[in-house]
């Protein structure tokens, strides 16, 4: 690494910064950078600053935005009575690309997470009661994650929203579609067990 | 992908036109980008930027550099009359960590390709010839890779080289340090064995 010269190991120890990425996929990249076309390489800097620039949160769900309303929340035929309730942006692009959900969103920035510090206050958890207690809301859906935090964060909002008129549902957990049963965890296999339900 | 704002899905898709990164990389690093430090994000931006606009080729060996001459061309310490001829850069970077060689290099910046119609006008061979003819060389070290192309490239090296009153060598091939003879592929083992060398 030493041999680089100095911009192109800088690029190297910034690259292999990210996340995912080792010394020798920072230098291949870096390598890569200083042979491709210097249209392509401005054209990626650019992309990587105005996305700190423009992006910014929904008011209403707190996805990613590049407006004051998220493209769903904007969306007049979603139905806004029913929320689901994701840990992230990217959790809410995977349900939006499932097709199987008609409803809005609420993004938490997180899950509930004691031993690292993150409490209620941490997460968006006022901003959901608030969303609610406003009223228009019939359902909503917890669909955060089915770690251990992501389980107690659902478990934790079932009982914040205990006290309002409204229905608290958790996405179905149990042996994923196309999936073998010998390969599937004991965890999921005892709540698909738990969880079955009547054919016809 | 549709469902992340413009910026968002412009960052993915550049960044997965990087070799070696997919669609779902090229998100997890955008969606990382997206939540890390200004700062961090700015230097990453400029970094790219500056490779392109600080690093050039050294004028004697072709090698990647921020000055005229390279790091290792400018070391006085070197033996001038030892020459190591590499494909690219990043192959006399990996030379240069395993601290054995004290001499110089020449980038060939690729390998003779017929098929991808690479001849050698379209590598560095002409300045290579010229580095010769303009004497002070004792040595030429093939070091180009063992690949077909590499090993042809050498073939062709020794050839042009065979008329000037200059030593031409070729890296040792065989069996890699510290490998089971089982995993060896056969034409490595086989040349393993023709290039047998005595003991003791």
């Amino acid at each position: 690494m030493e041999y680089y010269p100095a911009p192109l190991r800088r690029l190297i120890r910034l690259m292999a910064r990210l996340p995912g990425i080792g010394e020798k996929t920072a230098e291949r990249l870096a390598l890569y950078l200083l042979s491709a076309g210097a249209a392509q390489v401005e054209e990626l800097a650019r992309g990587i600053v105005e996305v700190k620039q423009k992006v910014r949160l929904c008011s209403r769900c707190f996805s990613l935005s590049d407006d004051e309303l998220c493209a769903v929340c904007s969306n007049p035929a979603r139905d806004a009575a029913l929320v689901c309730v994701v840990e992230q942006p990217g959790d809410m692009v995977a349900l939006e690309k499932s097709g199987g959900y008609t409803g809005l969103y609420h993004v938490l920035s997180g899950v509930l997470s004691p031993l690292n510090g993150v409490g209620p206050d941490e997460i968006r958890v006022r901003e959901l009661i608030e969303r609610v207690a406003a009223g228009g809301v019939r359902e909503v859906v917890l669909a955060t994650g089915t770690s251990v935090e992501g389980e107690a964060t659902a478990v934790y909002l079932s009982g914040r929203l205990r006290d309002f008129p409204v229905g608290v549902t958790r996405i179905a957990s149990g042996v994923p579609m196309g999936g073998d049963l010998k390969y599937v965890d004991q965890v999921t296999l005892k709540r698909a067990m738990e969880s079955r339900r009547a054919l016809g």
